[in-house]
């Protein structure tokens, strides 16, 4: 595997491949990696002649309140795990190298990034799609992976590739969890051990909520009310939301009679957590978007 | 010389090129295409393999009262002196194809875009951005040129390339000219013949404040009232701006001693001209930006 850290370096070799006619698949990733990064590594790995990931902590997409300085950061062991799943070329540029002087430009996005998370981080998505604009220039992949744990994301850069006419592939890769269900997370590090038995509840709050989709109920404010008695009851960490809505369009629905998503997030002390399940009208698990 | 009208087309014919090693030149135009243009479209012929010229009319850059509906086209004579200057693909899409549905992404710029044109004409450079972008990504030449008499376009593209990574060298290249000196414009169809006879003041007035930096005038405020007067005493459009600015980066500047912009915009009845000159510390033309 190599390692790369210079935008100049990464360009060469890129143009090298694509000239050699190598489909490139391409796994953006800030770091600390786990399975769920693993997952989508070993994807792309199958799918493509040479599989590219990047490290980045993107300062841009953190608020000033938010966990930049705390973000877990494990480079060794990153590089390990990122050659073990199938890693041809990973990419760790400095945020001096990403961004050299103040960007001038503004990326931003109407719908879809006022709901869920982005309500709560306001600038979060401008900063992710000004990052992964960078990165997709860069690397020029074929084909981009998100896990979809980060659903929000994934409508977001659906919408950056589809409106901007990339010439990229957006796969969005199914959430994997822990044995008892707990979606893995770079941050549930930062859980101490009670939240982290806590925890769990996200998960079963929204599958919950999955399990009155599937009996019948349409009705989306009867889910989230639900979803949110049953987190509030298990839960010492705060709510910030419990939100159903289309998917990808995320809009707010009358009727479940669409594909949806039902997500929540919760702050702990020292850690935000996000969890969500992607529906089909029946209530079924969608298991990859693309 | 091919003309191309989907954008499947032109990916697959470019992704040809590319395999070929071959070195894409693209000249982007909105048509009704005149010497400025050709310029361009020779120049992208002596410095590579394949040039490439797009021609569409960008809805989303032009305001709500602006000349969208007015703007000239003629895509046959278009067609036919486009080939001659050399060009190898002419990508002429429909509003369409460009934009199948409304646009969710929002591209902006701070600083560049807040002054000359870019104040009279808000929303005008966020639209210029947003089809840039999407050409840029579907073209995917190595060199890009515009003409300086747009120079503050070229400015705000400068910013674009550089801030996003993307993979392409920006040239700009002079302003040409009538035999009076009225710089180039398709809009020029658009003036009555006393406009007409008038509006080459725009260029003299320019002209004479280059005249007083040359001779040494170092006070930005003294340069813009005399340039000002003149035009005021021999247009009877109405003056837009008189502006002078550090180049690229647009800011006022309190003393001449860097590459600046002089720069001005008169509406006339049915059009509006603007023009400039690029002008370095010593108050000479500057002759190609790159």
């Amino acid at each position: 595997m190599k390692v790369i850290r210079s935008i100049p370096d990464m360009r060469q070799l890129m143009s090298d491949y694509r000239l050699q006619k190598k489909q490139i698949g391409f796994v953006p990733t800030m770091g600390y990696l786990h399975e769920g990064h693993l997952s989508l590594m070993r994807e792309a790995n199958k799918e493509n002649d040479i599989v590219v990931a990047s490290i980045f902590v993107n300062p841009l997409q953190f608020g000033p309140n938010e966990d930049y300085e705390e973000y877990p950061r494990d480079e060794q062991a990153d590089a390990r795990q990122a050659e073990e799943a199938g890693v041809d070329v990973l990419f760790i540029p400095t945020a001096a190298e990403m961004y050299p002087k103040p960007t001038l430009m503004q990326l931003g996005i109407t719908d879809r990034a006022d709901v869920l998370c982005g309500r709560s981080r306001p600038g979060h998505f401008e900063g992710v799609l000004t990052v992964l604009t960078k990165l997709f220039h860069i690397v020029s992949p074929h084909k981009v992976y998100f896990g979809l744990k980060d659903a929000q994301q994934v409508a977001v850069v659906d919408a950056l590739i589809e409106d901007l006419n990339f010439p990229i592939e957006l796969v969005g890769l199914p959430t994997v969890r822990e044995a008892d269900g707990l979606a893995k997370s770079s941050r549930n590090v930062n859980l101490t051990d009670q939240e982290r038995n806590e925890a769990i509840w996200l998960y079963k709050g929204l599958q919950h909520g999955q399990q009155l989709i599937h009996r019948g109920e349409q009705h989306p404010d009867q889910v989230v009310r639900a979803v949110t008695e049953i987190m509030q009851q298990n839960l010492s960490g705060t709510i910030d939301y419990v939100e159903l809505l289309s998917y990808p369009s995320l809009k707010p629905v009358t009727t479940i009679n669409q594909q949806v998503i039902l997500a929540a997030a919760v702050y702990f002390d020292k850690a935000r957590l996000i969890d969500n399940l992607l529906l089909d009208q029946n209530g079924e698990i969608v298991a990859r978007y693309d």
